[in-house]
């Protein structure tokens, strides 16, 4: 670590820190955060809404682009999967006649027979990524935002596609008209995480930089979550995945521009409503920092966009010191 | 090939072959026969009580073992699998903690994931397989024995065991007391294998150098199989697993002798029983012809060790004058 912060800077003693986490963006907060804070101090809970069933194995993309990335395993080439990957299944697979659209690697296959295996055992999700996360040494507790199956389906001028069809067969190419959450009433939250969210021992909720409508809703419409985080008295901090205009990392403002929304920070800080104590946007967009605040929500106006290591750590610790000041 | 046999010598224009095949031992001869015979000359129906279930993939290690032989795939050194393997998925997964005792390639993996997944969506077994098999290049029709699945469970002094947890995780350790077909009462016997017995082209049928107790009597027990092989006017000719007390490959040897049989190609043909026309042993073996033939069965002595691609085909070449002199 390069970056000269200590934990004790930014949390109280006995204070713990819930991040909500999509995706590559939000994964990167993430390890920046648990770069500053303890497995005790950070708890990260994870849309599973991505998550899908192919070639009868249980993926569950945000969980493991989180997992790759606090095991320092993650491809930073393709910006998804395993570092060192190769593709000798997914080779003959192609040879064979399968489908091959959803890139799969041979170590990336593991993690996913794994998992499935394990869920047809009986196991919850929670207990898998539990295992998952200790073979791969990751300290911190990474939490689905449910043990139940939820599917994000997207709603486009192409019909309803399954959010891996969208996202990965469609490389996003359909206009999207909405989102649907298939299971969404019916699923319970984590536990953990909302233990978390009702106790006396949260000093934050740090909503990363993640795809607001397809990465961060699903968690937020878990029933339950959406209340329990009003109720907390922690205050909630998102972190705009929208600078200058434009997504860092996937189809955020396409989606806002398609559904007739500015893309723009204040945007997705509107889209949160009230839910928001404070928001982090980048310097480029500091002149929306006053409308922002207006709405009631404190601004904070940061580098966010995260290249290094040492760009995630200082962004987490501005982060964590914005909340501290809230 | 090197071998100067023809197709012509041995079989009559029109005739067809009917092979039943184990996995290592039967794949050896059934490829000589693919030497000597066209696809149209040539039908294999394989066991698939070995089938099973694992880490959620429908593995079919008797009709992959013929399948990748044909294909001139197989790997010769391992006596398994598929040349030039890798093991990518599967040292990942015993990093993440998962079931490894079952040796699964890479590239192993792949037709696997391709077959479950196209059962699952419906297809028959025998789609699949002629898929896999047109995709590998494998132009003889190589069928299941049924569509429907049978599990081959191995009652030793273990317990009851499935077929591959008592092969490949005991190793055939346990001492075999029986053997039982779950499923074989409703199976259906593939509806190819049953129009060729019951056809008037068929020439003969080779009952491979295969376990008679758990690769060769699950395809006799398929209802309506044994039925039809006694009733084709065509001779079933058996080649002995069994040479000079011991089984070139695999249990049957000990099989036989925890059964408290003689380890013997006699006692084999005892096995079979009345449904044999002939009977093939190897040379080692020549002084049992006599008592074989007592039982009505008629006997040729052949070089039935398959060392080299030639001894597959000239043993296939034996065994098909054979069957035209019976």
């Amino acid at each position: 670590m390069g970056a000269s912060f200590e934990s004790s800077e930014s949390i109280a003693p006995g204070k713990r820190v819930l991040a909500l986490s999509g995706g590559v963006g939000g994964a990167k907060l993430a390890l920046g955060l648990s770069r500053l804070l303890t497995p005790r101090q950070l708890t990260i809970a994870c849309n599973t809404g991505d998550d899908f069933e192919h070639l009868g194995l249980r993926i569950c993309p945000d969980l493991d682009t989180v997992m790759y990335t606090l095991a320092g395993r993650n491809n930073t080439e393709l910006g998804w999967g395993l570092a060192g990957e190769s593709w000798r299944v997914l080779d003959s697979l192609g040879q064979l006649g399968g489908d091959t659209w959803f890139r799969l690697g041979d170590m990336d296959i593991a993690t996913h027979l794994a998992r499935s295996e394990w869920l047809r055992r009986g196991e919850s999700l929670s207990a898998v990524t539990r295992r998952l996360c200790a073979a791969l040494g990751v300290a911190h507790p990474l939490l689905p935002m449910s043990d139940d199956a939820v599917g994000t389906v997207v709603h486009s001028d192409q019909g309803a596609l399954s959010f891996q069809h969208y996202f990965v067969r469609e490389q996003c190419r359909p206009a999207v008209r909405g989102f649907e959450f298939q299971g969404i009433e019916t699923a319970r939250p984590q536990s953990e995480l909302m233990a978390l969210l009702g106790g006396d021992e949260l000093a934050a909720v740090v909503i990363c930089p993640s795809n607001p409508f397809v990465s961060v809703d699903p968690i937020l419409k878990v029933p339950g979550v959406r209340a329990a985080l009003r109720a907390t008295r922690a205050p909630v901090i998102a972190v705009s995945p929208i600078v200058g205009g434009i997504a860092i990392k996937g189809p955020t403002a396409k989606m806002m521009a398609e559904l007739d929304m500015p893309s723009s920070a204040a945007a997705v800080a509107e889209h949160y409503g009230d839910l928001l104590d404070g928001f982090v946007i980048d310097e480029t967009d500091a002149e929306q920092a006053e409308a922002i605040a207006r709405s009631g929500v404190a601004v904070r106006i940061a580098q966010t966009v995260m290249k290094t290591l040492d760009d995630r750590i200082m962004l987490a610790a501005e982060t964590l010191r914005f909340a501290a000041a809230i």
